[in-house]
């Protein structure tokens, strides 16, 4: 029992946005945690009152900081980031010939960080329309490789860790990929990750190659690939048909505004969520993304979207994605997308405690007119203060708790620069450098 | 001779972006400044050894930190910062009836903040289209009191105050008063300020009463008030034709992302950018944009101007404005845009001393494989870690010196509540809090 009570944690006196089914928001609000779990959540005065003898050592005074669920980042590199920089402003990526995943290794790096996470092998089975260099793999290879992922490393690290099958994309998966995929995800009970539609000439392609309509989302229907488990990267080149036949089978969509804008093309968000599609934020690989923040994407996210509509109705719809849709993206949705809505993505009792901490009170956020508006339109990453994931405290006060940071980066500036050396990329300068 | 030294500031072992016209930049470069202007620019080995003796109470190691000219924002209304966040989100901006402007209040707090500005009195002598309580002023007034703006205010703070003359825009000012602004503005030496084609309904309402083809442009051009000293913000919605007519004229254009995403539409920067017009970056005013950042402005308007392309070729352009033209816009350009290049804008020797040091070495931006792209898509603000302007320092190692920053939020968070109070503006609540 000594044990249990140590570990209970209080945070009172914050406004707490719960992102719940009634978007209940608790302008004075308390959370009680044990553990891992959120064991209450409700006014601080009753809380105060029920539990302040039994959180002696874990009392928190929020003083009127803002809680939220933590963010849940739906499309991700991790693979890239050291390559942050070298795509900028070019038209065709020369990418690196083998872009070694290492799913392993991020397993290891998520559980030291103490992060959540979905990790996801990309494979390939086929080439076409792709560098001759590329490394592919036989389609029994591709399975093969998954399975033994998901056995070693699926809800690990104290459940944080669950392996989800990939497809790279239409263009380099044979439909015995595609099938194998399905049936080997149903089979242990998990997700699909793969991009989806995201140039116009994937469409084409696929028009040309494998005779339907209009494209990927149009065949992989045909083939009776699309199911709710499917979490769909991009999906910026989709028809009002394929937006349907996406919402019968309660696919998800992982929005990447600021990847979208760089080169792919305005998804129809505002489209697939009046279609009743669940749509969630990603923020894509470094390369084409660069600030890797789900709090910019927010941002980006709501303008894109009002912006758009320029486009389609010849004015913008500055009401298009309210901030309150915003939000739901960047957490119970994409809590939905990753198929673990029952753990996380919204504060509530008997859920994880995954959480972060805003504190409004900086020059960013100053004046806060509108709460919920504020976190999406003037909120910055650097407001955010403190980072719980699964009980524990990843970053408190600004500062990470459980790897060094500064050894981290300095690692990453050396890694990168090997790298680029061994595979020969060299950056043109932009300026007249002396 | 004494009193002299003392001011000589010596930043060394940095690099030196100059954005100067041969695009300098100083790998470990230094610069040199004696009171509010810089002396000397080059080589740090260079610098050291011709000056360390003279500059003995002010050399500062940049330990490699990356020096910028200041950026500058050439349209923002600062009158309307203490209103951030109440027109998140809704169709029609219900206006404060009586937007005082205060420019000797501005003034005061730019001379007190060791800013730079050119402030302007947005004037309006008609209503056309607008709300009948708007408050109006006869022609007569709206020049005359610029006059004695112009008179008490323009070249003081020694010399970082310069009063421009401001129109509206044109649903609220009668040819009399365009043409005696332009003429007001001759006789000053003084620039011009103007909202131009912000949205669709502008240019048809002057094609119906102006008896013009196209729209603001268009009739600006030939009531012959499109000059050199015109900064037109936001023109959004002009045509190839209008295009050719401000690139002839030398009008300046200052392009705002955030607003025009989310609520005016895609401006053809590109086009005006190859056209040969001078477009800058701004960030317009808190209740259309909310974060206030140019950093934040210049990594919108690489994106949004990429992603436009889709719209007018069917795919995307990721090389469409590139980083060297973005850092163009928010320093040169802008410099250029507010008639002031003569003396900020690049670091350059006989130049005011505007400048920024950016830290580079933190999450956001390592690694730093492509430097002057990583301060368009990964710098944020809070990598600038110090800001001089004249030669003095506004902010140093993060900390604002000019005023005391906790009194002033405190302050703004008072007189923001007070604001929306007397104006009987609630703010609706967007989810059930309790």
């Amino acid at each position: 029992m000594e044990k249990k009570i140590n570990k209970v944690t209080l945070l009172h006196s914050g406004m707490i946005v719960t992102m719940d089914s009634q978007n209940r928001v608790y302008r004075n609000g308390a959370i009680l945690i044990d553990g891992d779990t959120i064991i209450d959540i409700g006014q601080s005065s009753q809380l105060l009152y029920n539990y302040q003898d039994h959180a002696h050592s874990g009392i928190i005074d929020l003083q009127g900081k803002i809680v939220l669920p933590g963010f849940i980042n739906t499309h991700v590199h991790t693979s890239q980031q050291l390559a942050r920089g070298i795509a900028d402003d070019v038209d065709l990526l020369t990418w690196l010939h083998k872009r070694g995943q290492h799913v392993s290794e991020m397993a290891r790096a998520v559980e030291q960080l103490g992060l959540r996470a979905c990790l996801t092998q990309s494979t390939m089975d086929c080439g076409q329309g792709l560098p001759e260099k590329w490394a592919l793999h036989t389609t029994e290879y591709c399975i093969q490789s998954q399975k033994q992922l998901y056995d070693k490393h699926h809800d690990t690290a104290d459940g944080r860790i669950k392996i989800w099958l990939g497809v790279r994309q239409i263009m380099n998966a044979t439909d015995k990929l595609l099938l194998e995929t399905r049936d080997t995800a149903k089979e242990l009970k998990t997700g699909i990750h793969m991009h989806v539609a995201e140039i116009p000439y994937e469409n084409e392609l696929v028009v040309n190659t494998r005779e339907v309509a209009h494209g990927t989302v149009t065949y992989l229907e045909k083939i009776k690939v699309l199911e709710g488990n499917l979490l769909a990267a991009h999906s910026v080149w989709v028809s009002d048909n394929e937006i349907d036949f996406l919402s019968k089978a309660k696919v998800k969509v992982s929005h990447c505004p600021a990847a979208a804008m760089r080169m792919l093309g305005f998804a129809p968000i505002k489209e697939m969520l009046d279609a009743g599609i669940c749509v969630s934020l990603g923020t894509d690989g470094a390369p084409s993304n660069n600030r890797m923040s789900i709090v910019d994407e927010m941002y980006l996210a709501s303008l894109i979207n009002k912006g758009r509509e320029a486009f389609t109705k010849g004015t913008t719809d500055p009401t298009a994605l309210p901030a309150e849709t915003i939000l739901k993206m960047a957490t119970i949705n994409g809590a939905e997308s990753v198929l673990w809505d029952n753990e996380i993505g919204s504060l509530q009792a008997r859920k994880r405690a995954d959480l972060i901490i805003v504190d409004p009170f900086s020059w960013s956020m100053v004046p806060v007119n509108d709460c919920i508006s504020s976190l999406v339109y003037c909120m910055r990453t650097e407001n955010i203060e403190s980072v719980m994931c699964n009980g524990q405290w990843i970053m408190k006060d600004r500062k990470i708790l459980t790897v060094n940071e500064g050894d981290v980066l300095l690692s990453a500036k050396k890694a990168s620069s090997e790298l680029l050396r061994r595979a020969g990329i060299t950056i043109p300068s932009r300026m007249n450098v002396i």
